[in-house]
């Protein structure tokens, strides 16, 4: 197997979990989550999403979340917003926060006209603005966010020339607005992904970008997401999203119950367990995992918070 | 990818399920779960367990539910017995059932003599009488099963050579009591596969043995099943074990609240969407998997019953 020595997990739980839960969460927990997340060897932790609190409640304090948690040298920590408003509120943690936008293209129609009322052109239109106001603030584009990457509830399957059609537009855009984008991510928010799937995009994308950096953001709706984290570490990706203890879930997929993102515990341990470094503390993960759970005040889906590591039976059994 | 055109899931949902459950599970309950599954297009399922009421509380009534389900053309029903007692038990019902014993033999010594106070030459004692019992009767032995087969919580690592191992003391006990055997299940009811370790175990019994099917009794303890699995597909294995919902545990892990064996509607929607028949109704199959959900009285894992099947999504969407 030609799997990397090393990945780097960015932990999107408390962004994707907060703006899910019915909560409501207190501020307190939400920084409770993030301080727990920062000493788990995390390099990446998305904290919070400065989108209007008319739709999303659950991310009304935003701005107190970001001020609250106590920062680690050495991890960065980024924000999500879609707009003009979302990126000044994220401008005021210029330093605090790593600012850097992401160029969100849905691979399927059915999806952005239906979340977003935006066709096609629609979608390009509103990140060519989107592109040019981080050029003028001066904050950079991560990545590529291909949406719907594998298929849509909306819209059904989505074959991998679409999704290299939708990166094509993302850097396009960028392009246009003279930024350099170098990642794409390919986003499996519905749980449509399989490994077969995964391999498709993976190499329609590899075969029209060489260079450009690839990451996986898999969501476990249907059980298939760590399988699916197993085929693209088999293809060589070296970039996961996951969300401590499985935290978060569509809010679009109208599937209430159906777990989230891959639990980044799990992916952890697959790794770990596979000679592929992670730098994380996966028994700290699972304590963190442990702390979500009692946050939300519901059983989240990750089994390894059941199960513990294998390293710590390890230990018990001794040499 | 080198994925095979069909396998065949072996149901084990009702017996791995009712035996951990803490109930009490009424008689009428276990027969429905049975029903249900037996119109999914299911070809195996094991039904019961004739194992000591002393021991095994939830499987006292063992007859009663053999007694009480409705067999369908085309399926085989299978049970569980570890000794004469049992196997004079399961004989009341040939016909009704398929009647096969199974040579289990632990690649891990600390789990046999913690669970079953044997040792290695008391496995084999034991299984050496338990051969001859089922020839005596015209019993076929239908597989080996390597308990144990990637990792123990008592033992630790179980490295490949050590399941070539115990496969041969299986192999020489069948022979010995002149009895065939075409298939060894490597289970792992404690959680420790991983796809690598997968690849170790199922390369190493086919070095050996070219013709031995080789048979996948995965448990998801730890959120790896599904991977392992698939691994397990890429490799060609045709035989797996699955519980409906992720019903079962593995009752001498310690682990409360870890999941079970993976999910049979998991398992075939990941052989579905990659084009690998399983012969299964999977919409029938989540059906069985909620009323499994309505009996045990609590969420089971699988991810599947929240979210349903990408084929009823298809449908939504139209051509």
């Amino acid at each position: 197997m030609d799997l990397p020595s090393r990945i780097v997990i960015t932990e999107e739980g408390p962004r994707e979990g907060f703006q899910i839960e019915p909560g409501p969460i207190t501020t307190a927990d939400k920084i409770a989550l993030i301080d727990a997340l920062s000493v788990t060897g995390l390099s990446q932790i998305q904290v919070a999403s400065f989108v209007n609190p008319k739709h999303v409640p659950g991310w009304a304090d935003a701005e107190l979340v970001v001020a609250g948690f106590a920062p680690r040298v050495g991890v960065s920590y980024t924000a999500l917003w879609f707009n003009d408003s979302g990126l000044q509120r994220a401008l005021a943690f210029r330093g605090k926060l790593t600012l850097a936008g992401f160029i969100s293209l849905s691979a399927s129609e059915p999806f952005a006209l239906r979340n977003l009322n935006r066709d096609r052109a629609g979608q390009i239109e509103a990140m060519q603005n989107y592109a040019r106001l981080h050029w003028q603030a001066g904050v950079p584009i991560a990545k590529i966010i291909v949406m719907a990457a594998f298929g849509c509830n909306f819209g059904g399957d989505v074959p991998a020339a679409k999704v290299v059609e939708t990166v094509s537009d993302g850097l396009s855009i960028a392009r246009e607005a003279g930024i350099e984008v170098r990642e794409v991510s390919l986003a499996d928010s519905m749980g449509w992904a399989t490994p077969r799937r995964v391999a498709a995009a993976v190499g329609a994308v590899r075969d029209r970008w060489e260079d450009l950096r690839i990451a996986l953001h898999l969501h476990d709706t249907r059980g298939q997401g760590i399988a699916c984290a197993y085929e693209g570490l088999r293809l060589g990706v070296t970039a996961f999203d996951a969300a401590v203890a499985g935290l978060g879930g569509c809010p679009f997929a109208g599937q209430p119950g159906a777990p989230g993102n891959i639990a980044t515990e799990e992916l952890a341990l697959l790794c770990e367990e596979m000679g592929i470094a992670t730098g994380l503390d996966i028994e700290a993960l699972i304590e963190a995992g442990r702390l979500a759970e009692r946050i939300v005040g519901r059983r989240l889906p990750s089994a390894a918070l059941r199960s513990g590591t294998l390293a710590s039976l390890r230990r018990k059994v001794g040499p």
